[in-house]
């Protein structure tokens, strides 16, 4: 029941660093508001902006032999994804794992559980997303699997996806329909630039976005003073 | 049901500049420890200080409609204050809006639920107090009101009243009270000068609040060890 | 049934010392996975790290009378350890009180409740590890102990255990076992200093820490691609 | 700035028993959906069912003396509704302040705290609706307020509105305004009865609210199997 | 984007009624230990327990218009599975649709949000997991989707699963694995009825499972009293 | 550093069952408001009340064969108290482990982590108080300790302690100091009795504990309204 898969598609290089400029919050946009992680895992550091091809991780709570397995299949510019079969917020991760992601060109982890060792992993510049900070040691005891579906903070991550992080949280998007989120995400960039330039020239935007006539609609109406019979 | 209401009575700029200069400890406990928000609604960036008059927003969950029709009734040195009619940390509000938001001057957002673009946020030096950072995209589809009194993380903002925010968290003054708070707060200022004089010298708290009497009388035993008995 | 006790039997300044050094997550694994306080309990700044000897204090909850009776049991290097008897996230604790221990040369706060003048507290460097940041003022009028032991975030503390706090945590190591517990921990520190060059070179955790045996014996297989009947 | 206010405006008795027979959920729709109570404040038995005229008490935490306060202040009929000024689970009521109100008439109590002797509760038939259970005990040492305008779970309640609690919930309803509510209440009962008797008939929801054309407007496309593209 | 699929693979109805009699912790014990919905999403009554093919719902949060498109898709026997895309605990199901459910044979609800009328769905005899029970109403005004593949409670839900729930919570099996998660399921039961004779006529786990031998090799020393200096 | 005691000290029959007939609150107060497990604890089913010698084990998270190793060292009306060394909601205990107990005489189980086979639990008859209910399987492989001093929900529990538990939660009272907590649990209920009389007959709390005086000190002015200037 538990495997440990060598073989990972991985995406397109260019689509990965496209991702990666759009952003978490541009993707989940462009990927039709879909596979964004649970906030609670979020990130450990300021600034931090990757985007990778998931390597799936899933443990057994309180025990991190699975992510020792797991370096092996990493390659550069992977990101690894760890969850836990039940919830755990144990440190499973620090300093010497990461040291040896970073040895293989690993973007960096996200994780749903604790990670220690926390200001060395910024001194590093080695960037993680995790549900908590914990020293809590763990064991090497019990078995699991790299490269299986997984579900990480709500969502399913599969070995391949796309994962991009910043300091919004994580987004995953699957492989196949990367390349179409990225098209809809710099349609969306292209369009930003030209609604920031108006807002910040004074433009509303419920005139932007024609919203004055949803307000109408939907019953919202303007008024110079709260009627006095609902200011109660 | 819903409304966009115009006028705002805004309170003095000196008095609310005052209250700033205060912080939220000081203002809280000048206000007889009220008017605090509840501290889940937290700072997102470190060392903001505002103060402002509240426009305040009431919307559905999961959509900013009202964000975007709040934005017309904000003027300089406003604080917008938003609420949802059901607990939701979806990230309805980030740098577009922000970018409106400073074009028209306003101090900063408190908000009892999720923002996004935090990055960018904090790089435009727009300060933002919020329940949650989530990229969740969010709807304009379901109507609510601007500028009618709220309650935001457990506590009645209504607009005009003045709201500080700092690292510390977010308290709401209401404007008529807001004056005699002022003197409050500068009064506090003023003594607590010299009890950090005498603090930093080495002087004890026990007795410069003269506790010790207090102590004896709650029945607190100074001992040399714990006796035997208690140990257990 | 409340005591303030005077006499506390310090640790070896050289075993503090030695433990601040090796961080909370080297001192957690030393003490053989033991006396780690709830993470819950966090860092309120980046980058400090202490060491000290524990002054304990039980207060009831929105009370601070008995942090101003334990100023006057502080030494040069203690670290002041604050519970409540019922779970609070009042600020009981602010600059005042900070200019108070810093005066005495005491290290660090660590408490399992709120504090408050979070940035005055950073600007004056003195370190704090809290549950909660809260401007929530308190009162002084309930009776509690100085020096008597505590359950603070889920773990016993004593006075005179060695405290170790940094951006992983807290960890309370007994003053009796601190000195073993130093041991072990420089030990590892050597052991680690081998592995993180080996890890850097490029070896796998999965070699130097002989797992593939162990992998192997708990069923754990090796595929090129996930067999079909379980991608469902 | 502590008031125990003795004059309260009463809601007629025949809109407190209506709104009681329509229950809370029914209530908070025909108020607009406002005024439902953080639904962590929850029913402590199966079952009961109750609505009453506010007495509202604000508490310092892990204080009970204002409750002994309003004691005095409650009427036949009324319901107890009791804050903290800070957040706390204590258990600030039991069996013999219960004992007091029963002797008094007061249909239960509404409480954003702790409760204790719950067994006993039971038993004597009180219901109370809490944000915990917990045996904790409380002092009687600082001051609050009784039947002034209170926060409690997130509602703005005012001595006098009407509180509905039962198995779902509790929602406060301002007295003002509970008349029209009651109106609205008793409508949507009676076409609810028409709906539920088609329903159980068969007939579907998507017909009975004409939704078929929302559903196509929104874009939902039925299909017989979900499309290749999207399975991933 | 947005899909209701009409055509959902069932399960053998006897592998079903099967699977419900081994009840939620033999069930998952059977499927590797794989498949437990987050036990937050709990049952809203005492004893029930139902087991049924998943019609799956994705809806945005506070509105339940995907669950009124769903009612047409269910059969006699089958689980209604309800998800949000962000987290909500807004009451998006009561009375009138568990009628509407009853009308087509429905076995319960399980969903990752709220439900309200709980003591009408009660008294009904219409089982309901849920993580939340709240008032709140809801709206029907955003698209979403029915009988797509789901995560609900931080587990990957498709339509046809064997869903089943008792007072333990509830458990997923995917419909290709459901046999043999059955006689894996009975192999389980079988056995464990000889070892209940066992236990309780006086036998021992550490015996019965041979754990004596694990306990000594993992380091588990008996000793008659603690010894002294881990006593501290 | 694991241990499995054997020779624990058990408190006097006597006392223990008169603790029990005392109750948690009552006891909780004779205690000196000390001793209270963290309500999160709470009782798995309605009306049970026990009191019993302390057995305590120290688990890893998801592993429960120190439970297995602790059933041999349980006699006749002892409880059973299980702790884990990090957070864990996994059911570690379910029908199989209380059929065992049973058959030893147990009186019940605390856990600060989650149980199973709820159902039945309840039916067999064997009360628990536990921080989840979790159908989550665990392992058994990695070391702990039987009888040795725990944290439980935030309080020491030592082996031989008592523990009595009800509805309102679970206390723990050391050995040592158990029979003057059971005197003053006595005067107390002795005490309670005559209160409840005159509260029952219509007199009030104020009176009886002479709050009148308090409250006026306190600042706390009785009104027939409340002033102008502080209803906003």
């Amino acid at each position: 029941m538990h495997y440990v898969v060598r073989n990972v598609p991985r995406p397109d290089p260019g689509v990965v660093q496209g991702l990666r400029e759009a952003g978490v919050a541009t993707v989940h946009e462009a990927a039709g508001r879909t596979g964004l992680i649970d906030p609670a895992v979020c990130a450990r550091q300021d600034g931090a902006v990757i985007a990778g091809s998931a390597v799936t991780v899933s443990s057994h709570p309180g025990d991190n032999l699975m992510i020792h397995a797991a370096v092996e299949m990493c390659e550069e510019g992977d990101v690894l994804v760890v969850t836990t079969t039940s919830p755990s917020t144990d440190g499973m991760f620090g300093e010497l794992l990461a040291t040896s992601l970073m040895a293989r060109g690993v973007a960096g982890l996200v994780i749903d559980a604790g990670v220690r060792d926390i200001a060395e992993l910024r001194a590093m510049g080695f960037p993680v997303w995790s549900r908590a900070v914990s020293a809590q040691g763990t064991v090497k005891a019990s078995p699991g699997s790299v490269n299986v579906p997984v579900v990480c903070g709500g969502q399913v991550v599969r070995p391949g996806d796309v994962v991009v992080a910043d300091d919004d949280g994580v987004v995953c998007v699957p492989r196949g329909t990367a390349p179409r989120v990225l098209d809809r995400a710099r349609a969306r960039i292209a369009a930003e630039e030209d609604k920031r330039e108006a807002l910040r020239s004074g433009e509303l935007g419920v005139d932007m976005y024609g919203l004055r006539e949803l307000l109408s609609r939907l019953g919202v109406r303007y008024v110079d003073d709260l009627p006095e019979e609902v200011q109660e």
